[in-house]
């Protein structure tokens, strides 16, 4: 008998129609000789509802424990929900809250991280035969104080009680029936990947492929879960999430992935000496700004260009932060260019393949795109090019890679 | 500085607006040098929109833990709503639910009795400083499984606090400004009574006149906790339920109730021997039904005639029940006549007073009002009359009474 965390999103539980068909599914688990730990998102619109109700209500600055007693109203209803069906289809089902499991979390309200999961009760009601459903998203401090773990919380939730549990693996089940080796909606010839690695599924993440939360990948790699993303819409295995192994070794490059949300910004004439870059990045990391890639120009005469990126949300309050310290360094000039977008090739096999950033670069030279700034890692290559290159981009990468036939 | 407890109903909290009112009036209340404990129902319509989630997702039948998870969901939301607006408007404020305070109840979900509550938490964040906002309506098992406690829940969560804080009085924010003489809307010379004693709200309230439920004036009646009934809407005083002094012995009759929510049932040719009443009554009561006024008429040859009312609601029920137990006990014929209403005068003073049946008599006698049934109690008559005199008995009794005047 194997132990199986299924979560659901939003879209997966946003009517009581939708609730019945993953009763079903859930139900289908536990028979086929399972057990069953369900974790589950509110339903679809009540988390935006809720936090618009707390903003109204404080003009976008609501109290932070305050905040979270509202936000994670919405779970205890779709798990209530949930577990009623369940009862009226004649299986044992019993809801459990985050302070009820308990989900032990530091006191970082709306962004908490999870310490601790208490899986005695869990276990407990496993034993005797229940289907136990979770509600995701939310955590207790150790004062009894409810938390939320902000963005992708609820698959974060999951991986970290199937990890706790010992679960032999998790899946994620979401409007997507897995990942892609880029997005289907951009370009048709995309095909669905039956693997993927962790780190691959960080950078696709990170890169911009929304299936699955970074945090959630990050915690699933460091326990080693085995997470499988589904369709709750249909019966297809999806993707397996895992960590490399020997298959995996043959794709060179398994998927590009694109990013609009990112912002340039390019600093001229930076006095190269130590401490510069501190007292330009500082403030911004100090006002939570995520600053993704970093160039920095040879030095000449003393002097240096800088460039990086940022997300477009936050480019306001960069500005606002760099004036104030442009003056003090002595910069010159400060250009921002919000037309841009990130193309990133991903894949573990191009640790001991060289000719991927040259494939990649002579492809974008061929299309005539323009590339604005290049960084690399271990499994990807980005490179930030003007905003309407994105799809000519994408689909030329994809088709110069072969990802459209499974090597 | 005094402790005050005060509980908002959910038209109090029906929108932002109206938090936003009430944090005015919390304010002022703990800026007039006042401990402040709030109690909260959820928003007008929440709690009716969960329960009929529940219900249609069970067909009506919804397991009982879990209906309770999903309905205790509503409180949660007013309280972390109104501690955001409080928090935002410079004082601070702190929700708790029924599991945090901890308000421990017994395990009859849906209808949950308080056994204790811990005021340490509430006592020590007083002494901090805080507004303390307690989700009304709401407890936990000591499983730590979330009950409610039905209908009034709100209203007994905040006495019972307030007993257990021994706080100075409890103030009850309703959508009327008071207890009255008579329903206002059905009399427009009733009346607001300044204060009224438990017994004759308990008499009142049962007898139709919906302000507060019945289980709060009990409870504030057996831990002499001072009540105010006022609106939300208003400065005035409202109506102060408290024991009985001096001052309310002076009115012979404090008001006149109704209550068009009765059935009559007439059991014809009734075998008049021991145990006969337990056999029709024991199924009712193992069904929860609960019957109010029962008259047995003077035995005559070995049978007798019993008449009861009951709920309109259950009176489907009772019928199948009745009708169950009928040719067992040996009964002939058994009459069902919704088309009733109980008039009730009600007042302290009556205990003294021997004129006040014979008047009621009297008066209905003269108008042509034929009396179907009749009971009394120390503070209160009641006559059940034909359906369609209900105004007219509830006119001419506040007339006959001189309650339009203070006595």
């Amino acid at each position: 008998m194997a132990v199986i965390v299924q979560k659901y999103g939003g879209s997966s539980v946003a009517d009581l129609e939708k609730i019945q068909n993953i009763a079903k599914r859930v139900i289908q688990t536990r028979e086929n000789g399972n057990d069953v730990v369900v974790v589950l998102s509110a339903m679809a619109g009540e988390t935006s509802r809720l936090i618009q109700m707390a903003d109204s209500a404080s003009g976008g600055a609501a109290d932070g424990r305050e905040y979270d007693v509202l936000v994670s109203s919405g779970e205890q209803v779709s798990i209530s929900l949930l577990s009623i069906v369940l009862n009226g289809m004649g299986h044992k089902a019993m809801s459990l809250l985050g302070h009820q499991v308990k989900i032990l979390t530091n006191k970082i309200y709306g962004n908490a991280r999870i310490l601790s999961i208490d899986t005695g009760l869990i276990s407990d009601e496993l034993k005797r035969g229940k289907i136990v459903v979770v509600a995701g998203f939310q955590g207790v401090d150790e004062d009894g104080n409810i938390t939320t773990l902000g963005r992708g919380g609820s698959d974060t939730s999951a991986v970290a009680i199937a990890a706790s549990l010992k679960a032999d693996f998790c899946e994620i089940f979401t409007d997507v029936n897995g990942v892609y080796t880029t997005d289907p909606n951009l370009y048709s010839k995309a095909r669905k990947l039956k693997k993927v690695s962790y780190d691959e599924m960080l950078s696709l993440a990170g890169a911009g492929a929304k299936v699955l939360h970074p945090r959630s990948v990050e915690l699933a790699k460091a326990y080693g879960v085995p997470v499988y993303v589904r369709s709750s819409f249909s019966e297809d295995m999806g993707t397996l999430v895992t960590k490399e192994d020997k298959d995996m070794e043959r794709e060179v490059v398994s998927g590009v992935a694109y990013d609009r949300d990112q912002a340039k910004i390019t600093i001229s004439h930076v006095p190269d000496k130590p401490g510069i870059a501190a007292k330009l990045f500082t403030p911004l990391s100090d006002h939570d700004i995520i600053v993704d890639m970093i160039i920095q120009n040879a030095s000449s005469k003393g002097y240096t260009d800088l460039t990086f990126t940022v997300s477009q949300k936050d480019i306001g309050e960069a500005k606002r932060l760099l004036d104030a310290v442009a003056g003090d360094i002595g910069v010159s000039r400060i250009d921002y260019d919000e037309n841009i977008s990130k193309i990133s090739v991903v894949g573990v096999g191009m640790q001991s393949h060289s000719g991927v950033a040259s494939k990649m670069f002579a492809v974008f030279a061929e299309e005539g795109i323009n590339i604005l700034m290049i960084s690399t890692s271990e499994i990807k290559i980005s490179c930030v090019v003007a905003a309407k290159y994105t799809e000519l981009a994408v689909r030329v990468l994809h088709d110069a890679f072969g990802l459209e036939q499974e090597n």
